[in-house]
């Protein structure tokens, strides 16, 4: 099959082809994304209040709406050489599943421990919590990708590593509670009795099983009370995106090489940074004017912030503590229905990505989770990578694009972030084997009762 | 740090540089390893014989000790293309660590969603089974990574699979019976009531939680008691080292392609598959004297085929249904103690392998498990690959050889095979984070008591 074509089933690039810079999108964008708002004044974040939570040097890349290109440290570039660049793969034997004339390609970020694009970021706000000096860090988890990112990369510059991890996955997840334990990270269920606010949702709601939102609040607070800590986080920030660009540029390259020109761009999307990550370059060319490109965020029915939520500055989590940030949101009470499986269940999205989402430069739909496990399971068949559900939203809107290619009879260019695998997400597939996954699409009363808390800004 | 030296973190040879054919080195043996004797007669079993057990195809490979190369079909290369070329990775962190002058490389085989070499045998096994116009395949499993391979190669050419799991696995992997579920197969704990075999196993020892040497009978019996099903190994056989040459190949195209002479290659050793496959073309060399290499194979010290069992005729069997073959064996009855976490639990050892074993032309060590998961962890918290307990027993004896070179001051090349991933193997982690692991060493009266049964041949 690979003999009739020059492009090869996997492109890789080399080393020395990796980039050098992040892509900073809000350098092409006219709106630039609304700032972060003081919870108390409502007043923009000063770098000197963001600094009591971020690292110093993550406070400037957030806070930097000028700067393109943002050169990678060395220090970084080894660490990504371990894993990076990452194969941008021909999807050769979906395409014959399928029969359609479309061209299917996707970026592969599985191929590391940590089992998914997390890692990208990951070890660049570890490098600049050493940097400065730090003992460690803090974060949360919920199904534990990026936990686990952040413990590999602590490890890697001997920083301590504090992970509050949503409590029903810490008990559902056991064994992704031990890989972070294998890279020498603390794991703590949350809501935990080690955090004021922790104590006061489990005097609130005993039972709780924990929530995002949740774990956020009890791992900024855990870093504000110890001195040398600060609060890590992997999704929705500015910074983020900024670092996950890293997936964009090589995704360029790798197009770039071959003469490849993509007319579809398709990511999941949770709280936006792997979508964020890889449409960065190509957004930048559709900003500026050099390119067009239909660019497509996927999201759960059950958790639909982009297609269902509003577009209005909110708290990033439960706990309230954390700067309001402008984003599309369904409030940050917001925990998607019990028997959602599939990953992506932060309440809110990229401040960048919801920008731009507003200005329609770029789409979003939504896909109930038995048709997302449908495609995981089609796609692990064919292809040989078990996707985690998260990237699985992504494959099911791919596949989708390429059977109306079939239908039309187009030879349409798609790209896909394929974000990670599957391997601790087997308690879904066996739900989904066994017939007991259930669709939810939360009813309109029910989204707008979490919107009443939202501040009049 | 790579920018000091021409070689990459990961050598990448180019999808055309992929081996066009497998080695077998029985080619260059000038002893034959012995062949495989019926269990009635005791004459070597005939291919006819053997037909009635493996795919025809597959007999003339495991029957052919003259064609140095065996031609790789292409709808095999074309599978391989889904995830290789493998890299081999050059351990500078790793050396970093360990502060020594030795040159460190691992073949990673763990890129691929089996999680292992595995999958380059059972893509060929099920190729060669659908070329036959099969419906399906049986087989055994123990830790799951086989059945996982060849759940996902049946998949790929629509071929029904069967496997057999160890009981003990299944009930503490559910996981990886779900993976393969995901790729369609059906799996059955091990020993079970749908083979006379294992009603017989389970009248005897009803409380047994089965072993691989009791489902091999089984999936066995499964094969030969529905038409058009055959049965199929993961390891052991002639032809199963053959398609693992490819591990091999590839490792020697690499290190040639940037003028690297290994001077030591280590691999761990079950049933031989992935040492076998590795050091291949390397022990063509050595048995032609083109070049010289220290080759050594590493066992637990809980299940020590190499180091402390005898070279002589066994079943391959607990059910004594399958041919006889002459290898290093503990007995065709011996199970490691219930504490072993390892992997690498087979009583005996590839015939290919015993006999340049016991020519001397390759060394063997065994290792408690204790110090394989010390190994496992440091190497996971430097290089970033969480590894398989198996792969670790290599990693272990890699960095023990290091650490020679950091006393000598030598500087040696030392390549070893890095078979898989760990993702499934976190109770294991567990036992070893709350020191809960113990180390288990066979005393001689418990080793002999498992030879008995040994036919006098």
């Amino acid at each position: 099959m690979a003999e009739q074509t020059k492009i090869p089933y996997k492109i890789y690039l080399e080393e020395n082809e990796m980039p050098t810079a992040w892509y900073n999108v809000r350098a092409d964008m006219q709106k630039k994304p609304a700032p972060l708002l003081h919870p108390g004044t409502h007043e923009p974040m000063k770098a000197e209040e963001l600094a009591a939570v971020f690292c110093e040097e993550l406070v400037k890349q957030e806070l930097d709406n000028d700067n393109r290109l943002i050169p990678i440290p060395d220090e970084i570039r080894d660490f990504y050489r371990m894993y990076r660049p990452s194969p941008l793969v021909r999807a050769y034997c979906l395409e014959e599943k399928l029969q359609t004339p479309a061209k299917i390609y996707y970026k592969f970020e599985g191929n590391n421990t940590s089992g998914s694009h997390k890692l990208n970021s990951a070890i660049a706000q570890a490098y600049y919590a050493k940097k400065q000096g730090l003992k460690g860090v803090t974060t949360e988890t919920g199904a534990g990708q990026w936990g686990t990112a952040l413990a590999m990369a602590c490890s890697y510059f001997g920083l301590d590593c504090k992970v509050f991890m949503v409590k029903v996955s810490y008990e559902q997840k056991p064994f992704r509670r031990e890989v972070m334990r294998t890279y020498g990270a603390s794991v703590t269920p949350s809501p935990s009795m080690t955090t004021a606010v922790g104590r006061k949702i489990l005097e609130e709601h005993p039972g709780t099983t924990g929530s995002l939102g949740c774990a956020i609040s009890e791992a900024v607070e855990a870093a504000a009370s110890e001195p040398g800590y600060r609060y890590v986080l992997g999704s929705v920030l500015n910074q983020v995106l900024l670092h996950q660009s890293v997936i964009g540029m090589e995704t360029k390259a790798a197009l770039d090489k071959y003469g490849i020109k993509a007319d579809m761009i398709i990511g999941c999307a949770g709280g936006g940074s792997n979508l964020g990550g890889l449409i960065s370059p190509f957004m930048g060319e559709k900003l500026r004017g050099e390119a067009d490109y239909r660019i497509v965020a996927v999201e759960p029915m059950s958790c639909p912030s982009f297609t269902r939520g509003v577009y209005a500055y909110d708290f990033a989590d439960t706990g309230r503590v954390c700067p309001l940030a402008k984003m599309y949101t369904l409030g940050c009470d917001f925990i998607p229905a019990p028997n959602h499986a599939g990953g992506l269940r932060y309440h809110g999205m990229s401040p960048i990505l919801s920008e731009l989402y507003d200005e329609g430069l770029m789409e979003a739909i939504s896909i109930p989770q038995t048709r997302v496990f449908e495609a995981a399971e089609e796609f692990a068949r064919v292809e040989g990578i078990l996707p985690a559900p998260e990237s699985a939203h992504a494959i099911c809107a791919a596949i989708d694009e390429a059977k109306k290619c079939k239908e039309t009879g187009e030879e349409k260019t798609i790209v896909f972030g394929l974000t990670g695998t599957g391997y601790f997400d087997m308690v879904a597939y066996e739900k989904f084997h066994d017939g007991k996954m259930e669709d939810y699409c939360p009813t309109d009363e029910e989204l707008a009762s979490f919107r009443t808390h939202l501040p009049k800004i």
